[in-house]
């Protein structure tokens, strides 16, 4: 019989677990000796922040990130085909979801392994809450291209799937350009546009700001640094 | 100086909040003397669930549904603007995300009112987390269209973009309609693509499980009247 592979998330920012994670979480980490991890020193803090008196030394922690071959996911997984129990934790938020621990998940379920997503923080999910855009119908693009024609028809298409679809439009930048970004979407998008800015969710400089393009184009902000996620809707 | 509005999630399933909300939620619910809910009746259930202690009578809870008219959420948000805090609750999950809470979320933000999501179970994103599919880039359609050639138009989208995008693609039925929408899918789909079906998600009997179209066809399966979402993707 195969054990279980527990998907845990961690907090967004430096806050307390209790404060952005249910207690049963911190139960399911306590019960577990083996863990497959995106960071194995953010891990490890994690960890101790939920139980003071857990005994790192004792667990088995591998790390599985975007430098191990896939290849390798297999044997990371062969301990939880035998039986053991597993927790998979990324660097933030929600494993899984935008990071190498998807892989694993995706080979368990291949191998008929019960997979146990816990509850916790998304930055997604919470800037789609706080917008007030439509939560019927949405799009997680994740980056958007780099390359500058690229970029222009990205922002094209989005400004299409909200207009004909009433898609919510979501997606990420890099920290230090997120000013950036926001410079281009307004001098790409109707001014009629809704733009939402979602930094540093559940953190202490937290702030949801829905405004029109038009606003955004005399507004005073620096998200610059600050994890943000941004989504476009329209006036309804 | 206006007040906060928090979105306050409740359990998808019969379970105590502690096993699904940070012990963070219950302080912000006993902190709160205004409420609007999506249902009255769940609504009370709930906050007695946080907290026996809680003298409901004291507290001003409104309902805001399909049924209300959207000229009447202006006034809803009154008091918030006139400075007191409010906690929005919908009937299950995450507010503001697929329920008439996103018209006062849209409406605060039109005020400057200071929007505040907490953490919270959400089917859409734990469904992601547990199928192994693509979490850069997904899309959530909320219900298929019903009638036939629409219903197959939307399927044939699916596929596409999946294939061509990388897209994961989320959807939801009528629970009642959960086995014939597997039967629909295995009917129109290439038997490679992958299809997870993700049921009663934090409940009792959840289960979350990816296969091939191929193998769901002969599959032994009964998801009929619980909640359940579906996710496509195809084999990477």
């Amino acid at each position: 019989m195969s054990g279980k592979l527990y998907l845990i998330p961690v907090p967004l920012s430096d806050v307390a677990p209790e404060s952005v994670l249910p207690a049963t979480n911190v139960e399911v980490v306590r019960s577990l000796r083996y863990f497959v991890v995106e960071n194995l020193r953010s891990a490890r803090r994690f960890l101790k922040a939920c139980d003071r008196s857990i005994d790192i030394d004792s667990l088995t922690i591998v790390e599985l990130n975007e430098h191990t071959p896939r290849e390798e996911v297999a044997g990371l997984l062969a301990p939880v085909i035998d039986g053991a129990d597993c927790g998979v934790i990324s660097e933030a938020g929600c494993p899984g979801v935008a990071d190498p621990g998807a892989d694993m998940v995706a080979l368990a379920q291949r191998h008929g392994v019960e997979v146990v997503p816990l509850v916790g923080p998304s930055s997604i999910l919470m800037g789609l809450m706080g917008s007030g855009f439509n939560g019927q119908n949405f799009a997680f693009l994740g980056y958007l291209p780099i390359e500058a024609p690229k970029r222009a028809a990205a922002m094209r298409e989005m400004q299409q799937r909200v207009m004909r679809n009433s898609q919510t439009q979501i997606f990420i930048e890099t920290p230090y350009r997120n000013n950036r970004l926001i410079r281009e979407l307004t001098t790409s998008l109707p001014g009629h546009m809704l733009l939402c800015v979602a930094s540093d969710i559940t953190g202490p400089r937290q702030s949801i700001i829905t405004r029109p393009i038009s606003e955004w184009v005399s507004a005073n902000y620096n998200y610059d640094k600050i994890p943000t996620i941004f989504l476009l809707y329209k006036d309804v």
